[in-house]
């Protein structure tokens, strides 16, 4: 039986390493929260002391932090402290779920590679919702070698894994894909709402838009005009689901990648303006479906 | 049986007319065009001299005509002409299948009301294809005694037909739906490029977003990276489809909506600038799709 | 001594017309609004009861009106009235100052040569102190012979006289230059905020860019940042001048014009879109630079 | 007399060089192309080996270089080779007149600062006409010291010397005032293109807006229509001036700084996403007033 080292222990990392424990897996982790640590240890867990020390002996490391840095330094190390890739075997997968920008899932898989260890990004979507239920995407980048490996552990805590290209593709495609979320949240909104100022009922218009040439994800599963679905954030005063504060980071990633390849992404950039202002006017921790308030008429309520 | 006037016999208005007699229904054609006229009766219309005298005694009256001026001279005429308006039947019921903007639309609706008559508005989707085979969509604004009444010819040509709302509704759902998929089309190339410039293969990342939050009727049916689809306008030069200048017209007509609902939406606005610029640099008669070439990087061909 | 009738006595209109008085030129007035009429005769105008009164014997015509249809209205009248056109003389130079659509003010143009009357579009800027101290612009669409004798009465009401060019050019012309300033507002205040959160001091950032590259008429006598500048409206709340709603007006206008020549204005376009947005979030009686609002962080404050 | 070091000798780099050598200060210059200093050394500049070299025993160091990267990697050296600030003296004036990112500035001058050393930015503009005839701007970031001690070798080669703040602030002023002058000159070009479509003459239009409330320094220096101001790129080809790639260069530098700072700025991102389009489309070697021919109908030439 596989044996995972999991380091990041968050909203996301903590239920995705349950479900590893739940499959039988023997799982070591690691977070500087020692109430994150006891609440995995409480379902099985071992725990180590640091981050090596969780990684030594795995087969499989997996990684949920934050932002680039911290994968960096927890797989690179820095001047006082060793890396992953300096206490693992060569046998041992690395697999990083973070969301980070692409440059340094790079950086982190070419010095792995120099070590001659397999490292894979390989960014989720599908919230806390879907990693406590196992039903998570993943959409990964790294060798064939890699990808057919990891599907012993990442079968267990998701529903959809997709195989990107190269190490780094995996944060490409998934910011390619939020990026192109935000637009088709922006622009579904916007019609709505010119809809509604024309006289139309947002369910009516919702309805014919869906299964014509402006059909999209948004329309099927997330629509931005409160009362059009049920359970969905909009219907719920925008709480819950996908921050607009991690929408704006997702795009922030997405710029990062236009500026470095020198590409143009008008909608993207443009969606990204609006969101910071968004944020800025205090409703970053709202639903990103609350971008639909920006274009309603607060005038009229 | 039912009898019906059409008048406007262009690309879609001639081969809608075929479907009707193909059905059997009695119909009585006008054009400027003798030529248009003539493809008519060879397949069995019967044609009258004006527009005026090919409604005078029908069931039902179809125009199928370039903008919204042609409408409203057809409908209400003027100092020198009768209109529609003055010489149909209380029975009649009038519908205007021309993408137009909702005002004139109103206007003609309203004044049909003032003289009895009912008035629809039903601007289609599906393109000259669609016409032939019979299988339009046709957005609806009206009565519901005059959408009932109207399935017995919309039936004939089309095979999705919704009911938008009142007079105007139709042009407003339609050119709301339009917007968006401008949106979703320049969302689409712009992310797909962004991709392909980070070292994804597009059919990869296609897959990946088709199926994912990015998901939407581009990528579903009308990919704008050539040789990711068959069968696409973009796999073949961008010939054919829906053109670059039928777009910027109808995201004319949604900016025109927007004005006069005093309305925001910065991304169909957007889109009409990148559509418009792209024609003006003499690709107006490319498939829409061809959007993507703003973003495809010239300089390494 | 030059008779002038005075139609439109807002409040822009009212001053104006006082200082045709004062300049001892006889005016009579006409408004809807009786109290607006009582404080130009007790000022020495001249009252009639329909514009057509005050205009019959007038040298000179000069509307100030809310928009294009109440212009075309006054003129060309309709079934139940008559328009200025069927009573003034071949002499009376007609000046229509109004801020309207350029379609219209052609209109009207077209209709007073048919009658062999000369009419002249003259929208103006300088906001309600430059109509009270008689240092309005004023931007000119007209043949030379009427450019020539309408100096007699602009001079008297504004310090900048401009010709545009023929009937509709100073619509046009005013119009392009109020796009252009909104682009100007929003591009400094985005520009300013983008310093302020990296650290810089917006009055030195403002010194530097006003004698650079950047230099605009914004950072010269607008600042849209709080407190960079004396007695601007930035640092009164932004209380006073050029109103957000007039803004949108403004930019509607220039929509309009983009979208009957065909023309491509993406800043605008944006622009306007970010002016209803802060229009519909409450701020439509604002000054137009506070749209830096929109990019200040609120969660700081 | 003061001592300077001069490394960087490109197309900005040897005329600055050669002014402080004819102002008969003592310069030893370095760059790796052997052309560019043997240019220097004719003029009467001693040269060196190495950078650091050059740098030893000078007053003032000044490096003119491409990109960050090349700026870290000078002034503090990596594992093979050392930095500028291993070599020079406590009393030495660094100045760094590279256009880069302000987070490298800032690393550069706290590194500096550990070593006691004054460090300051000094990006310029004015381009090489200016960097010739001694007339560039330098915007400045560092202490108050070492603006005051930089005074003695930038007068020589510039004619305004702006202090925007501490280390790192030159280069943000510079990049805010660069994103303004692209949002000037899109903004411009539009209206100017709106005003001649719709009839006017972009000479007239240009002459009101200059003096209105749209007056811009476009309009004053740099009109980017063809054939309305003598002795600009427009009117010669777009051929000189300030390149398509240099102005992508700097929008890019201006994002990368917003999307640290988390700010919106949506003109900006506008302007760099066609500003990209133009390059890509093969424009990047013409000047960035070119941009206006996005928006001119090709169609019609």
């Amino acid at each position: 039986m596989a044996t995972v080292a999991f380091i990041g222990l968050g909203n996301m990392g903590g239920p995705m390493a349950a479900n590893l424990i739940k499959a039988g897996i023997t799982v070591t982790v690691f977070d500087l929260n020692p109430q994150a640590v006891a609440a995995l240890t409480d379902q099985g867990a071992l725990s180590a002391k640091t981050a090596c020390g969780a990684a030594a002996s795995a087969d499989y490391v997996i990684t949920m932090l934050p932002a680039g840095k911290h994968v960096q330094s927890i797989y690179i190390g820095d001047d006082n402290n060793k890396g992953l890739l300096d206490v693992v075997g060569k046998d041992t997968l690395l697999i990083d779920c973070s969301t980070i920008d692409a440059q340094t899932a790079q950086i982190v898989g070419a010095k792995a590679a120099e070590n001659g260890i397999e490292f894979m990004d390989a960014p989720v979507s599908g919230g806390t919702a879907g990693a406590a239920a196992g039903t998570l995407t993943f959409i990964c980048g790294g060798s064939d070698v890699a990808y057919a490996k990891a599907q012993t552990v990442l079968t267990v805590m998701g529903a959809n894994i997709f195989h990107a290209g190269q190490v780094g593709a995996g944060q490409i495609a998934k910011i390619c894909n939020n990026m192109l979320l935000s637009v088709l949240m922006v622009g579904t909104s916007e019609s709505l709402q010119l809809g509604i100022d024309n006289g139309l009922d947002p369910k009516v218009l919702s309805d014919i838009m869906k299964v014509s040439s402006g059909g999209n994800w948004t329309l099927e599963k997330y629509n931005p005009c409160p009362n059009v679905m049920d359970n969905v954030p909009s219907s719920k005063g925008y709480q819950g689901g996908f921050m607009v504060d991690l929408m704006v980071k997702d795009l922030g990633l997405s710029q990062q990648a236009a500026l470095a390849s020198n590409s143009s992404t008008p909608m993207g950039a443009l969606a990204r303006s609006l969101y910071v202002n968004h944020a800025r006017q205090g409703h970053g921790r709202l639903d990103f479906s609350s971008i639909f308030e920006q274009f309603a008429n607060q005038n009229k309520k």
